[in-house]
């Protein structure tokens, strides 16, 4: 691969363009006719999946089942649940015309499936045996985004998943939206290794119609924030706006609470940026579509001898059930494939050449830490590939949690909350009050805002009583009595 | 159950009633507030993903990777391939409006991704070595749809996959398109247990553009044939609209042949009306969500030794890799549990009652036949279960190819034709000159048409060779020189 092919600048110089050129180099994306819209090359697509699977199998252990509802939400239904609409009209995409003729009603392309799937809660849901009620859709959705549109991170159409679910009591509806919080941490801090942080939205912030809002916050190496899923508790909002209701084991006619949280293809867009290098991608062996890549290094008097053994080494590997590419192809020399491999993020590199063949051994190379391990015996690397692989993930969830660590820093004024903002970027953690003016000061001058409100000052999940722990001592920027730790940051 | 749950008219007397009944009271389906759409409930949903799975694992093991494409497409595209839009036009939702603006020039919502993947292919095609170039997508895609929709069987939107290829020869664009459907019939035949009869569609009945278009049909207990997959031939008439070539190996410039081939959620309509009885749904193991109901059957006296044997049953299968439901809610009669579950197609039912726990034993009911078989011992029908299964998948497949056989009917003039489809509806088997007008002779008097060419006159599957084979005789219809045989029947 020539220079040209590779990525072309800086990752700390210029995130943005990095950020463009992996994603089209890497073969994740590229963008689509349609302005804000993206094509999802099966690189992407498996990455994706990846995800997907991940996290489909978690909710489905847990209760949920998927269903699909429809692409397209009639106006009057799309606005009974008014908060919403005011959410999203201004992103909404509109179809007029079916064939040639002129439609009677405008239809909406779902923005979300909310206002669809509250009232086929409603039908479903009669008695107390019914609940709680899961369900889930993966689907595409549209939000006429006007601004700048990114692969992964901010497209016209993403895909994404929304659940959606009724309880009986608050205190399921809470659990609820704990427990999808807490499966999105799982995602994304095992399977995708990137640290993270729950916590609340602020009062201001959160779903309209909500009755709380969490979030799953990662930090990328730009020190913004990024929101990687999102579960709210609704309260009896859209129970009662949509008649969401059940009989109780007295027989008498309850309202229920419901719950919904989401997950998107922006996770894709957090991975790249997460684990980025200036040599592209870097993936994590959980979600890597190849977590090894076999390279037989020949001339042509050798070449048989190699690529049987080359081979060989793959096909044990792929017993021992590692995800294994082996690159045979004929037309690219060795050094190429090192810097195509490197690219799309392969986590280990396995090199094979006459020294390897005679000492019935390999020499390996580590995307994560460019570590290169010389002539180690064949049938150890086998048997410790999983290994290996496992220590690659857990190091690289390593190197980005102390990243974290190093950059949610204190500040006790508002004064110290911009200047600390201004000079490091990451999460400025400090007492807030709660109100949004306090937010607003902070907002208009650096750029920032409040992205969470950490469940507990170390940022670890906790119960929903832990969660409701109150503090002492003042805001930050107003000095009148502190409520919480808020996090500010940058965010996407 | 009370009888009004139950389906309340005759599969045979009121087929298209009894068919709605079926999608609403077995939970497959149910019909959206947007005209013509429809909410796949998670029970169609589960058979919806089982079908997935099954084909993404067969095109999976022979090349085919993922993508996703874009929801919208820009008229102009739409239009690059004139042939598609002409088949299209008339079914095309258009998108005239982002957020509160007008957009400049309407867009299209898909019907069908050819003009986005066509020029996909064009742009990452450039040697031999990227052939054959294979690639699929998962997606909804929209038709405007005027006449009368039917769940799962003819929406605005439905779900389905759509695969495009591209080929250095015609023999490799050949071999792919006949690849595909044999996998189809895998899926129609082996997992969904309804047998078929592939072959290729007439001249002036193939997909706009395509060279030729195979499909695989099923014959539904009405007599009518269902399009159940269809993988087009499409020449180099997609590659020259969209410049998808390649450099050979003499580094000469050459067209690409290319092929398509879709499946859609109208399988499982096909999968409803094929096995479906009076009682409701009929699922073949293969497909079935839930393989086996145990349902308990207890006084209170009795009730926590027969749930437990009951369970410990349950759970035997499940560690034989059955997939079971255990229906122990303790408000509903086993009477209503043995309705619900027939009602749903679950292909046998356990009931454990006091005889069978003294007995160490189970009764089973299978679904298919209605067979019961009391006081089986347990180890053993634990130990048997699986081959149990596939007796029933065997035997529904069974079942219907013998009906298929006998509904395909040999005519030998134009009134025989129309009086064998009138009488008996099925396949007419004919020879045909290849004309429309003889095929429109037909359809004029009996509504019925060439639905299928098959491949040899015994209908199986054959190799490229074998369906060019050509027949001796005469039309049926005009006594001119006979080209191949021809099926006619009334369709969906």
């Amino acid at each position: 691969m020539g220079q040209e092919l590779g990525i072309t600048v800086r990752k700390d110089k210029k995130p943005s363009e990095w950020y463009t050129q992996v994603v089209k180099k890497a073969g994740l994306a590229k963008y689509a006719e349609i302005k804000g819209c993206m094509i999802i090359k099966p690189y992407g697509m498996k990455i994706w999946e990846s995800i997907k699977e991940n996290f489909n199998d978690k909710i489905e252990e847990t209760g949920v089942e998927n269903a699909y509802f429809p692409l397209f939400i009639r106006e009057d239904q799309l606005e009974k649940e008014e908060d919403i609409v005011e959410g999203f009209d201004p992103e909404v995409a509109w179809v007029t015309h079916g064939g040639e003729k002129e439609l009677e009603d405008r239809i909406a392309v779902r923005p979300t499936s909310e206002s669809v799937i509250a009232p086929y809660m409603s039908e479903e849901i009669r008695s107390h045996r019914d609940l709680p009620f899961r369900i889930n859709q993966w689907s595409n959705v549209v939000r006429w985004e006007a601004t700048d549109t990114r692969p992964f991170l901010r497209t016209r159409e993403f895909l994404w998943q929304e659940g959606h679910t009724a309880h009986a009591t608050e205190e399921n509806a809470d659990e609820e939206t704990m427990l999808r919080l807490e499966q999105y941490q799982e995602v994304i801090e095992d399977h995708l290794a990137i640290p993270s942080v729950l916590g609340y939205k602020p009062e201001h912030d959160k779903f309209p119609g909500a009755k709380y809002t969490t979030t799953i916050e990662t930090l990328m190496p730009n020190g913004k924030s990024i929101q990687s899923g999102t579960s709210h508790q609704l309260g009896q909002n859209f129970a009662d706006a949509f008649d969401i209701a059940f009989e109780d084991e007295d027989s008498e006619t309850q309202t229920a609470w419901t719950a919904s949280w989401g997950l998107s293809t922006r996770t894709i867009g957090a991975l790249i940026m997460a684990h980025g290098d200036d040599d592209g991608l870097r993936l994590p062996p959980s979600v890597a579509p190849h977590q090894v890549v076999v390279v037989p290094i020949y001339q042509e008097e050798n070449k048989q001898k190699i690529l049987e053994y080359a081979e060989e080494v793959s096909n044990k590997l792929e017993e021992n059930s590692v995800r294994v590419k082996f690159d045979d192809r004929d037309h690219r020399t060795p050094g190429y494939k090192f810097n195509e491999w490197e690219l799309k993020g392969v986590p280990l590199r396995v090199e094979v050449g006459p020294n390897e063949v005679e000492d019935d051994a390999v020499s390996t190379v580590r995307r994560d830490t460019g570590n290169k391990e010389m002539g180690v015996d064949r049938g150890e690397f086998v048997s410790e590939a999983e290994d290996i692989l496992e220590d690659i993930q857990e190091s690289m969830f390593g190197e980005l949690e102390e990243y974290l660590h190093e950059n949610i820093r204190k500040a006790d004024s508002k004064n110290e909350i911009l200047s600390t903002i201004g000079k490091n970027r990451g999460y400025v953690k400090t007492k807030w009050c709660g109100k949004e003016e306090c937010e607003e000061e902070v907002k208009d001058q650096v750029a920032a805002e409040i992205v969470v409100l950490p469940f507990r000052e170390d940022s670890k999940p906790a119960t929903i009583q832990e969660n409701s722990e109150q503090i002492s001592g003042e805001c930050a920027i107003c000095g009148e009595k502190a409520e919480r730790w808020a996090y500010f940051a940058k965010n996407y």
